[in-house]
């Protein structure tokens, strides 16, 4: 694989640097132009992409195609964002002579403004949504940051091609030069992250390999923000309630999560607890084989097989189904992991470890054991109080909480919120899907009695942008 | 002075733990009244107070007064913004099976919630304001995490009183135990931050100990957001036509931002650009001797000696005042700085340093050197060119841009931004003062599919709380 030389990284962030200025001082509306320019090329494009894709990944055509719909439409969704202009958080307090602090309040008059340049380090299990054109992407352009995408090595020969259509778009747009770039190779990825010019990073992958990132960006002489989403157990809780209730339904909602797109999601359950001997375990062990796809790659497909191997190695865990080309069930006794919580790890593949729990105070001190998580879900009955229980711990570990749903599978919407306490992310603060996720590409600015003719236009008197604003602590009605 | 043992620290961490769940819970009409709470018992406890500080800081009377107003101010704003419910940022997405992303849209329902045990690391200079009961532990609460405070050396018996004052307030409101406490000493501190129940940190300080301090947090096995305020330069440009126009009052109007509470501000201006040979110049070099208190205390006023000193001993650099009991005041030409830029430092005291600018080529050069800084002033004429082009320089590296203002002096206001980009703070993305330093202590979570009846009575339909939300990415009108 050819990889980005030392000189040519230099020369990609110094253009990032030079677009800075002009691409965050751009109109809102050619903002939002170019990011649905790119969304319109890669649209126009769909079967160069989906080939390509295909070649690269294994993954099927038809998760590649709706991965591609929505990787366009969360452009065109920031788009939406970036016109509506209420991400800059415009807050006004106009000189207060009154002021109850004891001092006259000056004219005060704050907005957002971006970071900087960001480092964006592709994943490789969605490579439309996560990769080079993909969600932080798309957050960080809408943000008014240009980007520079650390390619994932899964899918080089997609990733040259998505990012030769995404300057073919920028280049059809006022966008500035510079304003997107790519580096291959794992030291080019290190050279840019610790670039004095960059301003931020976002990464999504392992635990081990975000860690590694997080630190070289938290060591910089000028450490840097880094949004690192890590990866999580995802655990699941079912109530013996409805174990009895929806048995049937459940087991097979359990199968099809955790064979979704071969176990390679980052939302994947890698534990399900169930109550020991009830109806829903013995549907799992009866189950039919549920047959799942190759995996991305060698390596993924390697590290998969470890994983599953040092969970079975555990003299308290059952293999319950290991053939290779099916869902891996695994089994072991609640006790078994509150005795020993590295026990449970994530397994990057289709497998997951059913933990059989005794009764409800068992239940609890279970879901009570687990570290920060993307998500915690939860199957129970509306009239159950443990399920009541549940929701309240799991409100407390995770950044979403599902109801009586599996969590594979992430809307991009206005109140998404993919992220969660560490491990599950390094940023619990911040999300790394949904419209929020331009949050993190943003720093207030606040201009202390400037006059209305040298304020930017975002903060003037008349508003002649319309941008929602507060004023004085509130909403104008 | 007394120090707390470790036994003592985790005491009062697993305390601060124990509270996080109780204290998250409460409504916050009852969270609001323990802010008012802590607030009334400090204001009924002024004269004390005042007394204690004075014997600690040094500081004026006058002054202290002000600040401990400021404190109670900032509290009884930090519980309207709890009422309001505006910062809990509720997002509503129902459920939509023709969301454009090509799969149905399930009903999601977003809220923040607190981050969890917070230490705050008070600060030296403002023993009320940015101490026991200052900004950071008043968010913090706010935002619904207990608060373990490290006392600052410099007033350990003001520290314990606070305290006191805080602990007994708070036991008359329905607060759990362990919402607040403090300890004492270096050694405690690092404990607590390096402790694995704690959440997040909050500091105002030098640049050597934040940056020491946000090390130890981000190499924790699990890293937790440090929210540290390094201090800054605060650079001040004068353009040469205010610089004609207004020399008398940019004089006087120096000297009193510079000696400003002995110039032991964050805020001071450090550096001041002026036209060489302009009146103003001359205004400044003929005024009169401005007199100055005395320091915090015998280790800031070694440190003050010590930066003078080595400023002083840059051989471009011309000592114009060295009068230990007013201003000092340095000067250089600003190729000096360009060409040694680390020449500049801060010296947290009654000091400055003229930088002499010839031309308005050179004033934008000598703008586009520095660092991120908390604040950027900018005297000007509005017809003026220059003075638009160094507005745009500062929003680029400052939280704070100031017009024909002086930075010294920071009001505590909803629009307020008191931050800015490496080395000012080590989280460009947030603010210590002002009602938006409450987002640093808090997360988002998103439930999805929960029914109405286990949702937090925040997210239900029927709003019962009445708190603002956006439905649909916008405010219903």
């Amino acid at each position: 694989m050819i990889e980005t030389t030392p000189q040519q990284v230099d020369a990609i962030v110094a253009a990032a640097a030079a677009a800075a200025g002009p691409w965050a001082a751009m109109e809102l509306t050619e903002r939002a132009a170019a990011l649905i320019a790119i969304a319109d090329r890669l649209d126009a494009h769909t079967e160069e992409l989906i080939e390509a894709a295909g070649r690269e990944t294994h993954l099927p055509e038809a998760s590649l195609r709706r991965e591609l719909t929505r990787t366009t439409f969360q452009l065109r969704l920031f788009a939406q964002v970036v016109r509506a202009g209420e991400f800059l958080d415009v807050r006004v307090d106009p000189a207060d002579p009154q002021w109850p602090m004891g001092v006259p309040r000056p004219d005060l008059r704050r907005m957002k403004v971006p970071l900087g340049p960001v480092v964006n380090f592709a994943a490789g299990n969605f490579p439309f949504t996560l990769s080079v054109a993909g969600g932080d992407t798309a957050s960080a352009l809408a943000a008014g940051c240009p980007v520079v995408v650390k390619a994932h090595p899964g899918h080089p020969e997609l990733s040259r091609l998505t990012a030769r259509l995404v300057e073919e778009a920028l280049v059809e747009t006022s966008a500035p030069l510079g304003v997107f770039g790519i580096v291959y190779g794992q030291d080019a990825g290190v050279r840019v992250l610790t670039h004095p010019a960059i301003a931020a990073a976002a990464f999504t992958g392992s635990t081990a390999g975000g860690r590694a990132l997080f630190d070289l960006a938290s060591r910089r002489s000028v450490p840097i923000p880094f949004y690192g989403e890590l990866g999580s157990i995802n655990p699941v809780f079912v109530t013996s309630e409805a174990a009895e209730a929806r048995a049937a339904e459940i087991a097979a909602g359990l199968f099809a999560s955790v064979s979704f797109n071969s176990g390679q999601l980052c939302t994947k359950p890698n534990v399900v607890a169930v109550p020991e001997d009830s109806a829903l375990l013995r549907e799992v062990r009866a189950a039919a084989t549920v047959p799942v796809g190759e995996l991305l790659n060698d390596a993924i497909a390697a590290g998969f097989a470890g994983s599953v191997e040092r969970m079975s190695a555990n003299p308290g865990v059952e293999v319950l189904r290991d053939a290779p080309d099916s869902v891996r069930l695994l089994s072991t006794e609640a006790k078994t992991v509150l005795a020993d919580p590295t026990l449970v790890h994530e397994m990057f593949g289709p497998a997951t470890l059913l933990v059989r729990y005794r009764d409800d105070a068992e239940l609890r001190e279970l879901a009570a054991s687990f570290d920060g998580q993307l998500t915690i879900s939860i199957f129970g009955e509306t009239s159950d109080d443990t399920a009541r229980t549940l929701i309240a711990l799991a409100a407390a570990k995770a950044g979403r909480v599902l109801w009586n749903s599996w969590p594979t599978g992430v809307s991009v919407t206005y109140a998404q919120q993919h992220g969660g306490p560490y491990p599950a992310t390094t940023a619990p603060g911040t999300t790394s899907m949904g419209t929020a996720a331009i949050e993190r590409f943003l720093r207030p600015v606040v201009f202390q009695s400037v006059p209305d003719e040298l304020l930017p236009r975002e903060l003037r008197a008349e508003n002649p942008l319309s941008i929602p604003r507060s004023v004085n602590g509130s909403r104008p009605r």
